[in-house]
This record gives C-alpha cells, sequence and structure tokens, in this order.
C-alpha cells in the first residue's frame, strides 16, 4: 500500500506517516517545496530509526501513491485541493483528515457549513474519478506522532465509493491496536468533524490531551 | 435524587427508570393518562422486583421530580414540552434525551435543524428558570431497559448551567459501569444527536444492537 501525503509537513502528516511507515508501508510525505519534502521525511526516519520514509514534491508524490492523505491545516484544505484537482489520477483515493474550527481563548468551535462537512465540500471539488474518504479526523495528530503511544481506539471511515472506503479501512487496519470502523457514507464526516471538537473539548476541560474514541458493543 | 420522566411510557423512559431505580433512586414515570402511567411503573416493578417506582399524572410528577428527564418520542418532544412549559416549577433540571432522527427503509439520517439540536430549540421553549441539559442521547434505549447489561460507556452531558449540569452528573454517576462525561455547552447536543445516528448506522452494518462510545485516554 502507497501511502501519500499531500502537504504532508506539519504534526498530522508527520502523525500518519509515522503510523503507516512503522506498520511497513511505503511512504511518501508530499511538500509544495522538495526542500521541506525532504526535511520532513528525514525527521520522520529519525523516529523510525530506518530510512522508510521519502520526500517528494506533491506532483510527483500524488502521480506515485495510492492513497492520498490530505493532512494541510484545515483552513487551507480547499486551497491545496483547487490547487491539485486535476493533478490527481484517476483511480487515487483522497483521504480527508481536515476539521474546520476555530479556537477562541482556547476553546474550540467547530466551523458549521450548509454544505455540510468539509470532506464533503472537498468532494464537490474534485471529479467522479477521484472518490474522497473521511478518515483519521478523531484522532489526535500528536498522539499519531508519539510511536511509543499505543492507540486503542477506533478510526472511523466514511464515504461513498465502498472499494475506495474498504481500501482506506484495509491500510488502517495494518496500524496496531488501532480498529477501522465503517461509519457510513461521506456525510457521516458532519458527525465526526464534530466529534473531533467534543474530543478537543474534553482535552481542555479534564487537562488531557489524548481524548478519543472506542465504540462498546461492536465485538 | 427524584427523577421524573415526562412522558415516561416508552423504551426510553422505561429505561431511565429501571437504571436510576436499580441504583437507589426515587423514581416517577409520568404520563398523560395516569392509567398508563401506573401500568408502566408496575411494569418496572415486576422487574426491578420490588415496588419502586411509581405513576403520576404529568403535572404531578413535573411538581415532585428534581430532574425531569423528557423521554417521549423526538417527534412529539416541542409538542410536550410546549404542553408544560409552564408547569415545571423554577429550580427543576429538564434533562433531554430525544434525538430527532428519520428513518428510510432502516437508514437512520439525522433531522438537521437550521437553529442547532433539538435541546436548544427546547430551551428556547422553557423560561430561564428551567435549565435545560442534554444527556442519554447516545445509550441505546433497550440496553437500558436490560438491567442485566452492564452498560460499560460513557454518559455525555452537556448544558450552559452548570450547577444543572452537575446535578445530572451527579445522578449519572449512581448508574455502575456508566462515566459521567462534562460535553460542554448545550450546542454540544448538535454533536450528541449526529453521534447516536452513527451508532445506529454502526448497529446496522455491523448487525448488532448496543453500539455506544467510550472515552479513550481521560483517565
Amino acid at each position: 500500500m502507497k501511502i501519500g501525503l499531500l502537504g504532508g509537513t506539519g504534526i498530522e502528516g508527520k502523525g500518519i506517516a509515522l503510523r503507516f511507515a512503522a506498520a511497513g508501508a511505503e511512504v511518501v510525505v508530499g511538500s509544495r517545496s522538495e526542500e521541506r519534502a525532504r526535511a520532513a521525511s528525514e525527521e520522520c526516519n529519525a523516529a523510525l530509526g530506518r530510512a522508510q520514509v521519502r520526500g517528494l514534491r506533491n506532483l510527483e508524490m500524488l502521480a506515485w501513491s495510492d492513497l492520498v492523505f490530505l493532512t494541510v491545516p484545515s483552513q487551507h484544505a480547499m486551497e491545496a485541493v483547487k490547487a491539485h484537482r486535476n493533478d490527481i489520477p484517476s483511480g487515487k483515493v483522497l483521504v480527508d483528515v481536515t476539521v474546520p474550527l476555530r479556537f477562541d481563548k482556547g476553546r474550540p468551535t467547530y466551523l458549521e457549513a450548509e454544505e455540510g462537512s468539509n470532506s464533503e465540500s472537498i468532494a464537490r471539488l474534485l471529479p467522479a474519478t477521484v472518490p474522497v474518504v473521511g478518515a483519521f479526523k478523531t484522532i489526535p495528530a500528536h498522539l499519531l506522532a508519539e510511536l511509543e503511544s499505543p492507540l486503542e481506539c477506533d478510526l472511523f471511515v466514511c464515504g461513498d465509493d465502498p472499494e475506495a472506503k474498504e481500501k482506506v479501512m484495509r491500510a488502517g487496519s495494518m496500524i496496531p491496536t488501532l480498529r477501522p470502523v465503517d461509519a457510513g457514507p461521506l456525510s457521516s464526516a458532519r458527525t465526526l468533524e464534530r466529534m473531533t471538537v467534543l474530543a478537543i473539548h474534553l482535552n481542555r476541560h479534564y487537562k488531557k490531551k489524548g481524548a478519543r474514541y472506542k465504540i462498546v458493543g461492536l465485538d
């Protein structure tokens, strides 16, 4: 499974790159700048203790990957997708991990949009040949980046293309103690994005950092 | 703690009545009809093996209770609150457990409203002297009604009145293996109501009945 990260030089990209690389997947960090992509990949390899993550410019990463994770900060998500809408070869899957939120004095607020979730807005920007899957939204980025911390939670995966969703779930199942869960259609991202804001609220209220979700009663 | 149920003769009311009564709380099932209230309370007492739940007309239940749980079917919630808006003595807390959803061929859909969540709409109907708290939304009603099944999940409690929220959390902590969690302001009901729809989807997809939530990383 070839995992690419579109705008993968931030904490979210690093976390996802590290978890997949540690699980044995081939990973490429993409960036507008080849230099920044390389620097981020070297940081990952230092944490992994082996050279397994590569850095490429976004265009080359897009051509290489099977699954492309959109890991730019959420306020740049639309812009990044618009910039690359014609560069993503058909058959690739775009995995949207972004959550549109705002902080007011540390308090998180979900940025509600009439059109629905961020994932749905992104899907409308892309040609039908590039299915969008929402995933990893509810898992704290900094926790993903701490390889020594077990995740022990659920990976909610939503999307309207069953095959694309299945691919992302299969990829997610490589990561130890993470359980992929089929969260239904892409519109479920409306729920998942809000759940992230709730988790951040819980972290703040209970002075924790890694609040995340596990469904009871599925076994 | 005096627990009352407004329109408590359905499965949701029965489940909440049973869990609180089993935990030692005083419980009154309210209904428009005294006869139906009594029948529902007798059903609860039969399940409990002792006479601990009483049935009263809604008006008398409202005068007696500390916490009033709104347990009518969600499509009747507004109507029930409107009918009793002037009958709830100040200082009582209304606990909204309803989730507005629709089923299309078994598929659950959340009924989005511009005004936000059901809990927020209900709060706007009531005088400021009766705070509204959202809780128990994500816990399956039929599971609450099966006293022999441990809940082993979180009770998300949201509201804008800290004292009222605290009262509901304290009440919830009486129920074994249920962990009350402060889910923030009443607007968090937008998240919690959608989480219920997601849990119903998961039940349907995985052929289960009791999907519910537990936050990892709070201990």
